[in-house]
Order: C-alpha cells, then structure tokens, then sequence
C-alpha cells in the first residue's frame, strides 16, 4: 500500500478515526487516501489554528488522541499557537504535516521552510518519515508519544513517501499505562493531611478533576480539614450541583498570595506549583509563600484520581453531604460579568461542556458555576488567545451526545472566528455566547498594573475593539451560523433557554455593560 | 528613558512611523511608550495574520520597513504564515515581540515559549535584548538587518528591559547601499544578448520590474530580439498601458518547461531560476531545460534596474513604441475566470495598486490587465496562502494616495478575513474582490495531477467549501466593512466602476460559474 494508506491504517488500528484538516498541494496523497483508507474522517477548518484547537477539544472529550492534516510549515504555523494550548493542557494530538517530495527540498521553491524547527517550539515529539517503508511504523511512534508524552506529537511526510507504495501499517504498542504513586507517597500525604490540617492545601489538575475524583478530594477535605484548590486553568473539570466547589488558584498575583497565605504544605495533584501568568515590576513571579512545603503527590500524567481515592481509604475518609450551592436564578438589568455567569449557570443544561474564554467577563463564573447544573469545565490552558472556539468545535464532535456552550470574549474570537463555519458545517450542538465588551479589557487592566495609569490617546487605538463595533451576528451568519444579539441580561437568558432546542450551532452576541475597571492593585 | 521608548526613539530615527500591533500583558510597556514617543503610529490588527502581512504590504508600498508588536511566542507563530511570504518578498519587517520578564522565563509560566526558535525559520535575523542600555543599539541592528538582509527581523524584548529606564536610543548606520553589477558583468550580459537573440531570455524581477526598468527592458528586447519574462510570483511590478507586457514563468511544470524551451541562455536579474511550486511525480522539479545556461546577472536585492538602464547604454538600445495592448472592455455573461480580469482590467484606477492572490481565478490577470491602466501588481510571494487582504491593507497605508484593488480566492480570504476590520478602521480605499468559487479549486486539479483522479467522496469535504456557503457581504458587514454580492460579469463591473467613488473600504463578493477542470496534464 501506498505510504499515505500506511498512515492512516495505523491511525485506525489505534483507534484513531478523526483528521482535522487544512491540507495543500503537498499533502494530496493523503487527501487521496481519505478515500482509499475507508474510516478516517476528515473534518476541514479554513484556517489552521482551527485544526489544532478542535483537536485539543476532541481530545479532552474523546480521551483519545484526535489527527491533524496541515499544509507545510506554514499551515503548522498557524496551527502553532493552538498547538501551544493543547501541549499544556497535555492533549494528544497526532500532528500529519506534508513536506516537500525529497528530491524537492533541496531546490528551495517558494513553500519550503525547516518544518521541524517550525514544530519543535509547540510539539513533544518531532520526526520526518524517512522512505515509505517507515511509514506506518513512524505513525505508531506519533501516536506512541502523543500518547505517553502527552502533547502534539508532529510526524513530517513528504508528498513522495506519501505517494509511493511500500508501505505498512504498524500497531501501537501498549504503553506502560498510567504511573501511580507508590504506597510510600500514599502514607507520606495521608500523614501531611493529618498533621497539618486545614493548613494543607490539595491542589488538583488534570485527572483529579474528574467527576469521581473531586468528590474523593471533598471526602479528603471532611475528613482532615484540608482546603481544595484547583489550578487557575484546567484542562476538564467536573464542575456543578451534586460535586464540591473547588476555587481556582486565583490569576493575578495579589489575590494569589492571599489565597495561598498561611498554607503550611501544599500537596499537588497532577497540578504544577502556580506561578503568576505574567512578571510584573516589584512583585516576585511565584505566589506561594516561601515558607509553604509543595509536596509534589502526583506529577501531570500521573494517576491523581487513583490517588485521591486511595487516600481516603487509607483515611477512612467517609462519604459526605455535599452543601448545596445556590441555584442560579433568572438575572436581571444590564449584562456584567455577574449577569453573564448568572445566565449561563441559570441556564446551563446537565451534561452540558463549557469551554470558557471570556477572561474579564468570566471572573464570576466559576463561583456562580457551581449551583449549575452537572458539566464538565474546559479552560484555555496556554493563554494563547483563541483557543476556546476551535476547543468547543473539537469538543462537540468528540462528545457528540452532549451539548457545548463556548463563552469567548469579543477579542478572543476574532483570532480564530472561523470556527463558526465547521460548527455549521459539522451541524454541531455548540452554542456560542460572544461577550461583547468592546475592547481588550483584561490590557486596559495590565497597563495600569504595570504602568500605574490608563492607556493615553496613542495607546488605546492598540487597545480597544469598538470602532468600528464588530457584528458578531453578521459575522455568524456570514459562517452560517444563526445568532441573535442581546443587550439586557434578560434577553440573555431567554436566548441560552432557547438554545438546547436547536440542532446545530447558535451564537449569541451579549453586548456588554461597560466595566469599570479595578482600582490599580 | 525606558527601555522601550529607547526602542521607538530608534525606529523614529531611522524614518520608521507605523507599528502594525497585537499586543498582550508582555508588551505593556512598549503600548505604554506609543504615549511617550510621540510620533509613531499604531495600527490595530485583531489576529497577528494581519499584521505581519499588512507589514509585507507597506514596505512594498512604502520603501521602506515597517515595525510589528506580537506577544509572545504564539503570537509569533500567529503572524509567521505572512512573515514567510514577508521573507520571499524581501521585505524589510522589523518585528518587535514582547517575552516575560527576564526573571519570569525561568518559571515556565503558561504562555512561556522558546521565542528565537519560534522566530528562526521565518527571519532573517534574530536577537533577545539583554539589558535596558542595549534596547536602542539592538533595534538599530534590527532595522539595519531587514534593510539589508530584506526580510523580517525579529528583536525580542523582555518585559522589565521595556519597562526599566537606562535605554538609549541608536543612530542606525548608513548601510552600503545596493550592490551594482561590475563592468565585466555589463559586457558578459550585452554579449550574452547580442549572440543569442531571441534564444536569449531576459528573466526580471525585484526592482528590474519597475515602471523604469521595465521600459529598460523593452529596448533591450527590441534592440537583441531577447526574450522577457518575470517570475511567477512577484513583489511589485509596473503593468498596465504604456509599459510592455512581460509574461510570468507559467506556474505548472508543463506549461513552464514548454515556455523556458528554445532558450540558450537565461539572463536573471533579481530574479531566482525557476523551480516549479511543487514536485510531482514523474516530473523533474526545474522547468528549465538542463541545456540552458543560466546566467545571474543581477542577485535578488542587487540592483538590476540600473543594470537594465546601463546595458540599454552599453547596446545603444533605442527608445522603443509600446504596442498598444487591447483595451479591456465591459464583460457579458457568468463569471468566469476570462470575465473577472477583464471587469477588473476594465475598471482598475490609473495608479492602483492590485494585490493578487485569486488563485485559480486569476490565471487570466495579467494578460488582461496588460491594458488596463498603469498600475502596480503585487503577488503572494511565499505562497503561504492568506496573503492578500493583509497585504493590500497595509499597501493602502504605505501608499495613501493610490487605490488598492485585492484580488482573492473564498478560500484565500477566510485565513485573514480579519483584515477587513483594520481597513474599516482606518478608513482605507481598498476595493476586495473574493473570487467565490466555493473550493479549493486548484487543489482539486492537484489532486487530478497527482493521483489520476478526481477527489473521491471521502476526500472532496476537505477540499471544498461550498456546504454551508460563506457569505461574504455578511462577513465584510460585521467587520464594518460596505459590500455588495454580484453573479454576473454586467454586475461584477458595475461594482467596480461605483468603487473608487468610495472613501473607505469595499468588498464585491463575486459569485463564480462552476469552473470546468482543465484535463489531466
């Protein structure tokens, strides 16, 4: 078979059924053998970063790695910012980037670039098929490191190995599984919790997020008094009535070290010690005080879940009421970031996935989240803006039985608006709420951070997005998406009540109250 | 002053005025400095596409580089598709890219990327400010490198060198000019011309395609009976009634090697000897026939205008009559590639400039618009695909006083469709024309030249994009941008008369006839 076939039969014998693509002339044989392989699906984007962020969604719903079809280094640039997302949010993604036909390179024609420098910066594993008889086997190795190593895998294919036949399709080997910690580091935390109490900190990410793990983390917390926290970022967190609400490690530094103080060990799981998302001048970059011991219990990758629940064993830590949180009513009056959360945690449906980027506008969310109903909680993991419509894209069609709501601010969106038009064209169950505030609102903010004053008359034209106001209806129906605008938070309510009843993609454009902006902490 | 202020003290020095910007937390201090410097100018782009094309355009444009200010490394990689097609343009891009501070780097915050290895495969030069007193010195060095090198260069800055005072700004030495063809080359080349005559071809491009130049070129076709040509793609050329038609080095292979065979010697000034766009199978990757000799004569970025000009001397060419090519005329019936040059030849303003990446669709361009009016036509260079609207956005702004026509393909457009909201904001006199064919249309033919056979029914979703259709006046609307939607060639030219009537921004969505593909090559 040819070596494109090769691919895409290893692809499915590791159960790997969804190509998200943006291909060109260089990756034709492997449009080719969409037709030739039978069972692969391909889902296009019109523009890469689209790809790599459906692929993070699909992933984290699927919990199997999806692939992507990219066009040269270019396409993989585009891709790369969303590539940086999925690597940290540990997504499996299977990276298909076609190259020049070998004897092509050389000649520099006007597309060639060193596409394994350009896949280095945002892949966990780099590898250029060398003749069609490695094909399959290199594929393997993709999907082998994707897997382990937990990140965009990138696997160069140049047109002629691609093309010629010679090839073979290879089977992934069983991976060693998921590592748990030992009995050793099970004592020494259960020991920790015991001893220090509500002066323990768990802090959970990855797994230990999950839907059985938070309420073990919540027995836990009963039991010994231990505080929860979650990272400020996460990649699915089962969230809503019925589980515990477990705040995030605050985004800015200030309100970090408050919520750190007096925390005498604190006991990661699957979570990375925090760190401030930006340096800022005269405040150091790590919000944990430096008299608090971390206590590393189970690294990213790790079986954290396991640990949780084997804690509560070695505790005996009991079942526990879970305290009802409020449950959200109908808001009123002008939209603000706690209209907004109120809205959409009012209107929620069970099993829903909220892929959130609102960044301002979605400070309130979390808290108010939690009287929702049941939902998973999918967050941009790599601040690199314009994830969350791409995420919800992948996330739809890897969870399809469920409904997505994506909550994006204004700026976010435009970076990746063509999102839209694979929801439509998938007919997804994605509805899009676009927090229209009219400017890059968390900069305004940082600029007074820094700078210890509001932008002036030169800056602000970088700053702000609202002349001309953009039509986000207009731009929906342009991708074929239906949308309404609403500028009450009523209207906003009535609009996401609507919005479980439709097929297909919907998009509501909140025009937001204006926000004051915090005083300069 | 700041470190930051010293950076823009130093652009303004060296005649450099407008920063196409999307900033982030990194670069608050370079946002802040627009206040404190004065003079230069910053222009919003809401995706980093946007600005690294529009940077492209406005150096062809403007002669001279523009400035960039992306956020961190995704933001890099965002802009690195344009700054590609920026790289084969030879256009002088000084990008300026925010990094943490430098004692942030360490923590592996989230947005924390390799930047230099980000920039690498699409500069020509890169460095990392190391200390506030060095802010200046280095952006001198940037600007000297994109001068000289002719592409991006890429200064990256930490956020405390920006926001710390003890910069200084730097004079940007007087580099040694454009390297000029020595005698011995001169009287190679006349007698190269002389012997070979019509089996003689002159291939040009860089400055050789100026309005000047090109009329340099036609003496000396007429004068030796030499053979003209430029190559497929070009950075700006003088076309138009009154300048000579210089055909392109055909795209294809096929088309190529017919249109190089018969030439004993091919002369290239600034032009690069062709090598077909991809490799097929069965198909040497060099058009040119291995019995011609190449002769460079003038190196990209060598200064082949005067070489023209001093062979005309050398040879005594004489002036020569233009020969008159036809004037376009209003075209009847569907739109189909023929009807779309010729309503775009029949109605482009003398002086405009066109910005040409329809494709598929513009196969018959530049034949036709032989006699239009004077203008310029810029090409996508790299063929990293998005190229055009970004491009003729900033060719707008380096160009105020001319209008700017972009020529797009549907699937062309929609990777930088955010281009139209700069060109809304500032009040830009661009007309875009979207081809709307509603595919991939070349890829399909791709697909025909390299696998025998249409695309099948698995591969025909990943090459298509009729299903939602994109409406592309709903798109234009949201991004605040006028637009109109034509089906016919009466209508399409209607369009374009009303254009340039218009202040500001105008996009004609042209609906085109079902293209019949050409038969297996």
């Amino acid at each position: 078979m040819k070596g494109a076939q090769a691919i895409y039969e290893t692809l499915q014998r590791a159960g790997i059924d969804t190509l998200f693509a943006n291909p060109g002339t260089s990756e034709m044989a492997l449009v080719r053998a969409l037709d030739e392989a039978g069972t692969i699906r391909g889902v296009l984007g019109l523009f890469e970063g689209v790809v790599s962020g459906a692929a993070d969604g699909y992933a984290r719903m699927a919990g199997k790695p999806a692939a992507t079809l990219l066009h040269l280094g270019p396409g993989l640039a585009n891709a790369s910012a969303n590539l940086h997302n999925a690597r940290r949010a540990r997504s499996p993604v299977v990276n298909i980037v076609g190259e020049h036909a070998r004897d092509h390179v050389a000649l520099d024609a006007p597309l060639t670039t060193d596409i394994e420098a350009v896949a280095r910066p945002f892949s966990c594993w780099v590898r250029t098929i060398g003749t069609t008889a490695d094909a399959g086997r290199d594929a393997a190795a993709a999907i082998e490191a994707a897997r382990s190593l937990g990140g965009p895998a990138t696997l160069i294919v140049p047109a002629d190995v691609a093309w010629s036949e010679g090839g073979a399709p290879a089977d992934v080997p069983a991976g060693p599984g998921v590592r748990r910690p030992d009995e050793a580091m099970l004592a020494l935390v259960a020991g920790m919790l015991r001893e220090h109490g509500s002066r323990a900190m768990l802090l959970l990410g990855g797994s230990a997020l999950g839907a059985q793990a938070v309420g073990a983390a919540a027995r836990l917390a009963a039991a010994t008094g231990a505080r929860l926290a979650s990272e400020t970022f996460n990649v699915r967190a089962a969230c809503g009535a019925g589980r515990p609400f477990i705040p995030k490690v605050p985004y800015f530094g200030e309100p970090a070290e408050a919520f750190l103080a007096g925390v005498d060990v604190l006991v990661t799981v699957e979570a990375r010690p925090p760190v401030n998302f930006f340096g800022y001048p005269g405040r150091r970059g790590v919000p944990v005080h430096p008299s608090t011991q971390v206590l590393q219990a189970a690294a990213p990758g790790e079986d954290g879940a396991w640990l949780l629940e084997s804690l509560c064993e070695h505790l005996g830590a009991p079942a526990v009421e879970r305290p009802g949180m409020p449950t959200p009513q109908r808001p009123q009056g002008p939209i603000d970031a706690m209209a907004l959360a109120r809205a959409i945690a009012h209107r929620l449906p069970e099993g829903a996935v909220l892929c959130d980027e609102a960044i301002t506008a979605s400070l309130a969310l979390p808290e108010v989240l939690a009287g929702a109903a049941p939902h998973d909680h999918l967050d941009l993991m790599g601040g690199a803006i314009g994830g969350a419509l791409p995420l919800s894209t992948g996330a739809a069609l890897g969870s399809p039985d469920r409904r997505v709501v994506c909550v994006s601010g204004d700026g976010s969106a435009l970076y990746t608006i063509q999102a839209l038009w694979t929801q439509a064209r998938e007919n997804l169950d994605v509805t899009t709420v676009i927090c229209a505030n009219r400017s890059y609102a968390i900069l305004a903010y940082e600029h007074l951070q820094i700078e210890g004053k509001l932008p002036g008359p030169r800056a602000v034209p970088v700053l702000s997005i609202d002349r001309p106001p953009i039509g986000f209806a207009d731009l929906a129906r342009g991708f074929g998406v239906e949308a309404v605008t609403v500028d009450s938070a009523e209207a906003l309510d009535d609009a996401l009540a609507a919005a479980p009843a439709r097929r297909g993609p919907f998009l509501i454009e909140a025009v937001m109250a204006p926000m004051e902006l915090p005083p300069k902490a």
